[in-house]
């Protein structure tokens, strides 16, 4: 039901958050989440267009977190990769149903906002919380080499 | 978030219950839900084989829905033409996660539970109730050519 570059666009955002504002190689953010590099590039791009990563080529260059993961939803990452679609208007285009959705439509609206619910409900901070082994990332990811 | 085929099918069975047993040509069905004739083809066919229509060829032939509307949720044509997926493993293959999820994907799961709850609740009997000006249907797709 989630598209892969959501999956993979979160597992980014939670490596970055549990950084601390340090910044990430290319290199380090692709061995602590499995997300193949030119996936990685791509992901990377969307984040930075849609404000929440800040990424800076050079030596001491990396991609960093620039909001709050105790502010910062799942849904607010989802919005940014592959927004869910609400259903505001019947899909037949039947216009004599004028702006109420139809029961089907209604109905499968009314799931597609249980989904917006419980994305917004959780923080990337509470992702975090608990448990390292319990994270949702490789371990020693910072171990891996730096250079890109 | 739903694909363009749990839609149309779900259109085809609302279609196939208000018809009260009577077969239905595919032109009728195509008149009354809008689903391209091809696509349609494909989606009873799917339907068929899950057991939820029946069709027979010929004269007086036609497609006719073999389950109780009463019974009949919108979650078992959904598990029949594109099926929601749990999240039942880690799909980072961390296998010290063992049997439970982080909580990313803890999370995620509980959305896609939601999902099915909501469609789980729901019968197509329900949504056939009430005024006719509300179906998700075309008005008067009987009256449509019923030659094939």
């Amino acid at each position: 039901m989630f598209s892969q570059t959501t999956e993979y666009a979160l597992r980014v955002i939670v490596y970055l958050a549990s950084r601390d504002g340090e910044p990430s190689t290319n290199k380090q953010i692709a061995a602590a989440t499995l997300v193949p590099s030119g996936y990685l590039a791509k992901i990377l791009q969307t984040l930075s267009r849609g404000g929440l990563v800040r990424s800076q080529r050079g030596l001491h260059g990396g991609s960093i977190l620039v909001r709050d993961p105790v502010k910062l939803s799942l849904y607010d990452v989802v919005k940014v990769v592959d927004p869910l679609r609400r259903i505001e208007t019947c899909p037949l285009a039947l216009n004599w149903h004028g702006a109420q959705l139809c029961p089907l439509h209604h109905r499968l609206d009314q799931a597609i906002g249980e989904v917006e619910k419980t994305l917004r409900s959780a923080t990337i901070a509470t992702l975090l919380a608990g448990r390292n082994d319990r994270r949702p990332l490789c371990p020693n990811p910072s171990t891996a080499k730096t250079t890109r």
